[in-house]
């Protein structure tokens, strides 16, 4: 048999009407887990490069050092990464264990714990985005109108690094808005069962 | 026929196995279609409330006033809330068209549309409560590092306003959150079909 020919219906499986579905399932599982391994990596990034940002300054012989607990929004950031990375190990781990074990996805409560999970973390990551961004543009371009002072002509340096971990948050955020996708495609799709004694070749 | 056993599986269809399929199918629909109601009004509501919301304040003889136009995250959350009433109404009518013709959606194009459409409309909907209650934290308590003073001690009935309509564009935003679930069920469970063949009583 060969497993070249992905997206091809081999025809000769006796039992299984299914076998495109189990073709695009392993794609499915496969993307799964190369996104949660990039989602893994780039929110660790994202923490460390926030969490770890600092800039010392002296104004007329007062130091002043700017760090990320400066900011509610940047602490919120820092947490929802970490929490994020942690979430995308122990998913990762799931998923090596689900390919090693073969078995497909086809346990509702189990579904509905990924699909819940993958929502409140897609959620939570775009939240601490907007709310990042919006103190980033501030810091940036001030807000006259508030005479909220454009604090990074102050401290440059830890802006751009502050930058930089946004930056990785928003790749993060992109990867989990599709990894909630495909957990929402895997739960969804074992409710599916009814419509197949009218169009069993449904795909 | 009763209409009136919801949930209950009449047991006399001939030709069609999914007879609890079609009854969660109604619920789930009527449920859309509140949800869509709310958002709808909700969201006109928010944006109602932050855009028509000023308050002009003297300052030794100086007259200041304060709009919303003043923070660009409240412009931002301004603008998601009126793509989200004109949004939701276009659903709500294709709710009622769909309820009226009494026809499932199975069709894969439109579901993926709907879909699409309320997961992008979800995540903006966030990331402007993200960052508009970023701004009003920074507004309502100051950010003393920064030296970016508390304008909300000045404009009181603004900031209280303003208030409001983040409130009602959380409730819009919860609601958003389970019709975009609603609409991956109604994609996602198109393709189950192929599973039917093994487990034809699969709910």
């Amino acid at each position: 048999m060969s497993y070249l020919g992905v997206g091809v219906s081999p025809g000769n499986v006796p039992v299984y009407h299914g076998s495109d579905l189990k073709v695009v399932d392993r794609r499915v599982r496969l993307a799964e887990l190369i996104l949660r391994t990039v989602i893994c990596g780039l929110a660790l990034l994202a923490a460390v490069l926030v969490a770890t940002d600092t800039q010392v300054k002296e104004i007329f012989t007062i130091q002043k050092k700017a760090k990320f607990t400066d900011m509610k929004s940047l602490v919120f950031l820092v947490v929802v990464n970490g929490i994020a990375a942690a979430y995308s190990f122990v998913q990762i781990l799931r998923c090596v264990v689900s390919m090693v074990r073969g078995s497909l996805l086809f346990n509702k409560p189990l579904a509905w714990l990924i699909f819940s999970g993958d929502q409140l973390m897609t959620y939570m990551t775009v939240a601490a985005i907007g709310a990042a961004a919006q103190s980033a543009v501030f810091a940036k371009f001030g807000e006259p109108e508030l005479q909220w002072m454009k604090i990074c002509d102050m401290y440059g340096k830890f802006c751009n690094q502050v930058g930089e971990g946004i930056a990785s948050s928003v790749f993060v955020c992109a990867s989990m808005v599709i990894v909630s996708g495909i957990s929402a495609f895997s739960l969804f799709r074992l409710y599916g069962g009814n419509k197949g004694s009218k169009t069993s070749a449904g795909w």
